[in-house]
């Protein structure tokens, strides 16, 4: 990039949705000057998630519109602020789901900056930026992104960019609970869902040691299971005899918590990372948890900033990456459909090259 | 008791509601013979528990009628059948809410009891024991009761019968779930709901070490709170700045569980072992969990047996007992309403010698 003037909006082209109903176009806008704690990224890469699809059409909440999702970002940096210390220009960075917080809070300082007090988690795009005049967020599907350092992600120079991309929220997502749970050696851990976060949960966990099962709404991807090397494979948890340490929930869609809290031993622990849509977001009867008692269940969403670098360098380290599919900005809306009907076997990445 | 012969049924006679809408009245019945490995206790005190309340009305199942609830029971031995060893005649002894299991599972062999693999633990009243021709359990609201040992509770001689009954239920129901989630001097826990369970989940904790806050549906009972030691005492969730390392919910009526997820701090626990009615059973909503990420939950059942006896053994050496009030068996009746309408302020305690 050439001429930037750190101190005025730096020009931005992407690609947005301009309603809940509306396929993607392109889009100019600008963003945020780089502030003395900040870095400019030309994005590289940029993972889809399910979540953008959700944003998208207004799943969770009301969108803010025109929206740029994409909170799987990796990229160069090409410039710095005066104070920064973490990056120089021409290193790799990626973001993740996040961009900024109070960092003054209780969580801030134990750097599980999505649960910030003040509730001043910004998040990549489909937010309202306090610290910048309430100028909403727009994420990677983008060409570049503006953000402080502390929410930047150090990738060394030899990484995999376009696998790093996904691993920003579908490997932190996944990577957190386990750690969560304490996952050791010998446990036997279930993974229900087999997309791009499920996929991700059974690389880990069998990387720390776990026996690993998957449950999936049908075979298509036994063999992609087996070859990671799974214990068991199941369409339902009807007749399962296994019983689980860990159960960790990647489904999108509507489904029976009991039916999987069922299958965890005593002590055991059910982990939700998977948010269907709010109007079939499965509900647990406490009066079936105090009869099938002993068993905790609790939701992990994404990670921290300083967990989100462990999980990178344990990626990077153990080249755990997910399986993906590089596609240009064209096919995003194709690639939307097919994640919508559970035809996407691989998680797409788009390559941000192809954006003119 | 005279001239048993331990191979005969036992006569037995008790107050039952033979409907869900009835009221108590006079029961005469018999129980299994003694064998070798039973013992037969006359029953000298016998706490109502809530529980006692929702099974009689059929309000978490069809429930089995004639039916004589009952299963806080504190009496003395009167006969021991050829290959008991825990216990001689003149011995005082404990039942609680289990009178049998496989024995040979899993759980059994853990003594969880109470999740009999098998699917065989014997409640004290209301099931049928498929170790005895599938005769009905009737409880202790009755002059005895033929258990196996293994289930009996020793109690020593000095201690009082009458405070000692409701801890095998109430007792063991709140002591469990402090230990599942390791509370420790210095951790916060609160209680919601400040009934029997409640009150003796306040007393525990702080002996524990914990700094302990009670949940309650109004100010009547705050100073009996503060008398315990709390060091808060609210009316509603709204607005409460402390986050808690562990809340347990005691509430038997409908209740917002969200609403005290919020209150827990990351990593934080709830344990739920109030029983509301089926058909206000609170729901938790996965979606909300995720969003408030890092909060477990998890119901607890009773007890173990050997955790029973733990529980018992640590109330007697600490002096932890219930505020109860001794009534007669004809006052069951009204009992039962003052419970209902919330207006019992202590645990009722059946003394059985009033039996007639």
């Amino acid at each position: 990039m050439q001429n930037i003037n750190l101190n005025d909006r730096i020009p931005a082209k992407g690609f947005a949705v301009f309603s809940k109903t509306d396929t993607f176009k392109p889009f100019a806008f600008s963003r945020h000057p780089v502030g003395a704690n900040d870095i400019l990224i030309e994005i590289l890469y940029a993972g889809i998630c399910h979540s953008d699809i959700h944003s998208a059409r207004s799943e969770w909440k009301e969108g803010i519109y025109p929206m740029v999702p994409g909170h799987e970002i990796a990229g160069r940096v090409v410039a710095v602020g005066a104070k920064v210390t973490k990056f120089k220009v021409g290193d790799y960075a990626g973001v993740g789901c996040m961009v900024n917080s109070c960092g003054e809070c209780e969580a801030c300082k134990k750097s599980q900056e999505q649960f910030c007090q003040k509730k001043q988690t910004i998040f990549t795009y489909d937010c309202l930026d306090c610290f910048h005049d309430n100028e909403p967020t727009y994420g990677g599907y983008s060409n570049n992104i503006v953000v402080s350092e502390k929410f930047a992600i150090n990738v060394p120079k030899d990484a995999p960019l376009d696998k790093v991309a996904p691993l920003l929220c579908a490997g932190i997502t996944t990577y957190a609970p386990l750690k969560f749970s304490n996952v050791k050696a010998g446990d036997k851990v279930a993974v229900a869902g087999f997309g791009g976060l499920g996929s991700m949960a059974v690389k880990y966990a069998i990387k720390m040691g776990a026996e690993v099962y998957v449950f999936a709404r049908n075979e298509l991807k036994k063999q992609d299971a087996l070859d990671m090397g799974v214990s068991g494979f199941y369409t339902s948890t009807r007749g399962v005899k296994e019983r689980f340490d860990l159960i960790i929930s990647t489904i999108p869609t509507a489904y029976d918590v009991h039916s999987y809290l069922n299958l965890l031993k005593f002590g055991g622990e059910m982990a939700i990372v998977g948010l269907p849509p709010r109007e079939c977001s499965p509900k647990i009867d406490t009066m079936s948890l105090v009869f099938d008692a002993g068993k905790k269940v609790y939701g992990s969403l994404i990670g921290g900033i300083a967990q989100t670098q462990e999980m990178l360098d344990f990626s990077l380290k153990h080249k755990i990456y997910p399986e993906i599919e590089v596609i240009s900005v064209e096919q995003i809306n194709e690639a939307y459909e097919k994640l919508t009907n559970g035809k996407a076997r691989f998680r797409y990445v788009i390559d941000m090259k192809t954006l003119q």
